[in-house]
């Protein structure tokens, strides 16, 4: 803690502690409140098997019905992310995995657990993309075409980034129903303010990754850069979405926050910071606005 | 809010909000930090089958280890009540629902989901009880052999409370693996005392609930109840529990949550709700304490 004690939070018990929840209070503050010395994590048992799965569409707003429906229709897979045709060539350009060109928009989708749910699972999402208008699904044979397929996902942000000098990678995050909306929208701003933005993300979690592909340098397409990502952010709430999947806050969207939390939550949050840490010594700045910091983009 | 401010907590993403945990951190503050005034809950679907398995044990320590067998056995009933003796002739007094009053100890065990899931699980589970020394194992075969069974454990409470005037429910909570040394350590308080303590519990979670059978007008009688009690819950913590599984601190366990949190805790704890409430008006007295209050039995 800031003034140097040591807490303990949470509990072994299944039922957890009572009180005020101080683990779920740490997580995600940010080191704004405390450093975290010493996490204690519940293990999970690996899946007995694994299913990759390939889905190409030729429209893009194809591919956001299909995820809503997948969910629809009780199934969650453990990997489930979107590849626009910008992410399919910048993968194809410098990997060569093999991903038709032509294409608009693949997903990747991934179920496992017990091989009976798991080969069921299979067959809905096979059956719901089809019916969203997929042109084709391909399933991975074996472990090293699955590895081929996850490998070019990894790679992706690395070839983006060859694209254009400055990438800028957000985190919007809608309801899983919304995605379909939010892949429109990106798309239609895009158009707008004639950008190079890639929409992937890791959309069964309804987790966007709008990545915009700029040059910091160029000052005029920069504020276009900046009014898109206001916008981005300002219908992503709208769609009862939030600021940020898994990046974070940090210093750069700190100043969205009242956006998604009004003037209300903001006080509740900066009395919890001052009453913890008085003195502001905790990552002063992120989460929590209190001065203006000129951000630069790698 | 102690202000009146409205303030929405938490997102309708998968992942959640970022910045504090304020959902979390009121749920269980019981009413100490501000009002909840509406609640948005995640459905989930009802299981497809529901098994309801009674298992007898001569011996309630071998009833502990099965639980702790199951779990480690990769089983998660949705139910796994225990029954002491003492449990079990009350509700035969009261209800004669046909449970042979000569064993120490039954589990009511039920597991839920998918029926090929059911199926393997309850294998396993006849499994475990058997080689942990059950005595037999009896499988309800239709509904109405279900709702006997859940109706002699729901009835457990009024039955208990007509053995003696007082009925004190303590509500300690232990890591899973643990309920068989917190059952030994009840039985060894309550023989070293000579009072009447029944071991019940959803031991599925580590929730025990130890109920101290008693009469509040008897005095020396009540200094042995919280001696015993007291000791009940240095044990669970000791064990890595906790004070509360769901009945929560309120005022009568707010004395012993310097236990579980210890100064520190406490401190954190207080620096909160002074933020949140600086004039002390919400719930005053509940979690921490701040005064000494005469706790009167029903």
């Amino acid at each position: 803690m800031p003034n140097s004690d040591i807490v303990q939070t949470g509990s072994f018990s299944l039922r957890g502690a009572p009180g005020f929840d101080l683990t779920h209070l740490f997580v995600c503050s940010e080191g704004t409140l405390g450093i975290i010395t010493k996490i204690m994590l519940k293990l999970i048992y690996p899946p007995k098997m694994i299913k990759t799965m390939l889905v190409m569409f030729d429209e893009i707003e194809a591919a956001g019905i299909a995820v809503a429906s997948i969910i629809e229709n009780k199934v969650i897979p453990s990997t489930m992310e979107l590849l626009d045709k910008v992410s399919i060539n910048a993968i194809e350009d410098f990997n060569k995995v093999g991903l038709p060109r032509d294409i608009e928009a693949l997903l990747l989708i991934e179920v496992d657990g017990e091989p009976e749910d798991v080969e069921k699972s299979a067959k809905i999402v096979e059956e719901v993309c089809s019916k969203a208008g997929a042109r084709s699904i391909e399933v991975a044979k074996n472990e090293s075409e699955r590895n081929r397929l996850m490998q070019a996902r990894r790679s992706l942000f690395p070839v983006l980034a060859r694209l254009r000098p400055t990438a800028i990678t957000e985190d919007a995050t809608v309801p899983r129903s919304k995605v379909p909306l939010m892949i429109k929208r990106i798309h239609e701003i895009k158009e707008r303010y004639n950008l190079l933005i890639d929409s992937c993300g890791h959309v069964g979690d309804g987790n966007m990754h709008p990545i915009l592909l700029t040059d910091k340098r160029d000052k005029v397409e920069m504020e276009k850069v900046e009014k898109a990502v206001s916008e981005i952010f300002d219908y992503c709430i709208e769609l009862g979405g939030t600021l940020t999947g898994e990046h974070g806050i940090g210093v750069v969207k700190a100043k969205f926050m009242e956006r998604e939390f009004k003037k209300e939550g903001m006080k509740f949050f900066s009395d919890i910071k001052k009453s913890i840490d008085p003195q502001n010594i905790m990552n002063p700045n992120k989460i929590i606005k209190t001065k203006d910091i000129k951000v630069d983009y790698v």
